[in-house]
């Protein structure tokens, strides 16, 4: 296996529908989340703002999971092919980039919210 | 127009390929290289490693031209749609995620490098 390269701890993930290729989302893994994507194939990162690890898809139910993973030419980037269940964005869009810089909604919405994020 | 945030100066940024949708590139842009990259339609990036401004394709001429940009749900990061001249990646690859994790080559291989960076 190539060894990831973690800088400052953290390795940036490009996260893409393995069918579609439609890119999903953008975050990060520290080493834990790394190793339980590896094991689980369900992926896992490290949240910045709550400074904690991460299970995708914990609250929403919305798992990845992997198919292929790819690293790139200087190993400090991967790229993750993932079945995505439902969406991958907090909004209830499939993808995070479902606007483009202008402002025009490109994506598709794939749930509601207000159903799934419940206190 | 979306405003962009950037973090200690920087955008992350996805590069795709506009037809194909192959994950190309992952790099940043600090607000120069945005700017530059909106008002020239050509990709310009921030190399932390040589802690510069970067316009991709400035020593190979593989040159990235954006057909449009998106932005996600958090705006701090950023999805380019772009034409590739040739390849993306120093390797001579179409693009830098030519690999598997496993170390298996799935990436087209587009130019040879010694033909390309000549000093």
């Amino acid at each position: 296996m190539i060894e990831p390269e973690f800088k400052d701890g953290l390795l940036p993930v490009i996260v893409q529908d393995y069918e579609t290729l439609e890119v999903l989302m953008f975050a990060y893994m520290n080493r834990e989340a790394f190793d339980l994507t590896c094991s689980t194939g369900i992926a896992h990162y490290f949240s910045r703002s709550r400074g904690k690890l991460w299970k995708k898809g914990e609250t929403s139910g919305h798992y990845q999971h992997v198919k292929e993973m790819r690293i790139d030419c200087d190993r400090d980037c991967l790229l993750i092919l993932v079945e995505q269940d439902t969406g991958a964005c907090h909004t209830g869009y499939r993808s995070c980039f479902y606007r483009t810089i202008e402002g025009d909604v490109v994506g598709e919405k794939t749930f509601e919210p207000a159903d799934v994020y419940k206190n």
